[in-house]
């Protein structure tokens, strides 16, 4: 699956257009090559290297493509386009993702915590009233996802002082990685007590077969009085079974930065989901240099004939 | 100026009206004395211990005051009302005020590079955009106050990976205490260099004469861009300076967490100044265990012959 570097040697490289001047320059200096433009149509032989978001379909179907390189964390677009081709290597732009997504998800929490919104509008009305104001130390979030993104966020929690439950696909044995305190696994028992307890509750999964629709009714019911962040993936939430639990109380409050449909439009009822703020998919944004950064450490490996560490596991879906 | 514990033994204690019914049973409890009323007039004998914000006139002045305690970290208002009477002991609470306010400063520095009031109103006008986030690791804050708040809004601030600035009183020397990565002294050529450099400007300083307006033109002339977040004390700060450093584009937006004059009235021209965000003295709540602990320490040392390390320093103000 690794393209051999004799291959890589003779690969042409296609950039998808709405790539930076400035990031195609950096790519074109990483590798050496000429960047051409990524299109349905590439004429001419020779192994493909692509940089960009999305797989045009004839290129990808192509038995040429060697190697794509994601400008994004997220790849499931690719990968639902339709049988990701079994000679091409797949890698994806981690960069500062998960410190990014942590600041994002430390960054909601405190702003509840210090009432943050409250004391703007109140500020716009020329009022001086105390709201109450929590210390997060010492409360509970759950973190669903226990890889990079959920490590970085847990983390980041931790050193705030929130004790922070990991819950990952399966049961957990031996001490729990950095950054948490406990981990566990989806549907144990221990589960719906910490979901019980949690003051937060954040979603970091990707969107697999397996994660779709994860959080439903059954997991909001067991939820009591906790916000729910979603970082993850919009297709992993039942909006329906969340605005129940809004409603009736189990959910306090609502941060969803993704969405099942994005963008929603400006008629979509999600806007009208009660103590919830939509943050337009902005949490884990990608720098050129971040790209660039991540792209020049899978062409070393590459190089080196090494399995890249930002390889995505296509079966597994990230 | 630490009651002889046999003093302490025929002490009678006095409590503010405004206390709490449960805070004042826990004041009974570690003491063994029942509570009286603080109020202008005391009759009958006896050494007097108080427990408050302020300090009514005759009591203060009467040799019977023996110890005060006060609920707040802020003595100034007590110190404020005349010469402290040279046999009492003053002490204060600090509770976990240090913890709070870092609390408060990281959650507004972060609410800033979330831009969450900015989604919140998005999201009311069912808009779905984008906006620029910013990373807080790697950015640098000055922190103004060295002491138990400026060290806990630092120490706070660093383990999100913000490079922390302390600045004293005076010049340091030696390596900076916990949560700094350097300490300089006021109105060296250091301060101007870190001023225009930092994307903070955190104010953690009390109220003392040396204090009063001490972020002046002059200080604001050097910053470069940062965001200026005042938890310490409103008259350290010349608001026609600060309003003009917030119409000049030096300073980038302002959180003002304490006024000169509070409450601030609905027609107050501080409401007004742009990019400007003011929220009611609620930084440092003391809660009632909090007061009731900090009194628990200081009572266990007086009665042990011991200066409490809650102890005002009645000549430097805090």
């Amino acid at each position: 699956m690794v393209p051999a570097p004799e291959l890589l040697a003779r690969a042409r490289l296609l950039v998808a257009p709405e790539l930076s001047a400035s990031l195609v320059r950096e790519l074109e200096r990483i590798t050496g090559l000429g960047a051409e433009p990524l299109a349905d149509e590439v004429p001419g032989g020779g192994p493909l290297l692509c940089v960009g978001a999305a797989l045009p379909g004839p290129v990808g179907a192509a038995e040429r493509l060697v190697w794509f390189h994601s400008v994004n964390a997220g790849t499931d677009p690719l990968l639902a386009a339709g049988p990701w081709p079994a000679q091409a290597l797949l890698t994806r732009t981690v960069g500062r993702m998960g410190e990014r997504i942590a600041q994002y998800v430390l960054g909601w929490v405190l702003a509840e915590c210090q009432n943050v919104p409250e004391y703007a509008a109140q500020h716009a009305r020329a009022e001086w009233r105390r709201f109450p104001t929590e210390l997060v130390a010492g409360q509970t979030a759950l973190v669903y996802g226990t890889g990079r993104i959920g490590g970085a966020v847990a983390g980041l929690l931790r050193r705030c002082g929130v004790r922070t439950v990991g819950v990952g696909r399966t049961a957990w044995s031996g001490p729990p990685p950095v950054g948490f305190d406990r981990v566990i696994g989806a549907g144990e028992d221990a589960e719906a007590e910490e979901l019980a307890g949690a003051r937060w509750v954040v979603a970091a999964l990707p969107s697999t077969g397996a994660t779709e629709g994860f959080f439903g009714a059954g997991r909001f019911a067991a939820v009591r009085g906790a916000t729910f962040v979603n970082v993850g993936r919009g297709a992993t939430v039942d909006l329906g079974a969340l605005e129940g639990a809004l409603r009736g109380g189990g959910v306090r409050r609502a941060v969803l930065d993704v969405l099942p449909e994005e963008p929603a439009a400006p008629g979509d009822p999600v806007w009208r989901l009660p103590r919830t703020v939509i943050t337009s998919h902005s949490a884990g944004i990608t720098a050129d240099e971040d790209v660039a950064r991540d792209f020049a450490a899978c062409w070393e490996a590459v190089r080196e004939g090494r399995r890249p560490g930002l390889t995505v596991d296509v079966e597994r879906g990230y």
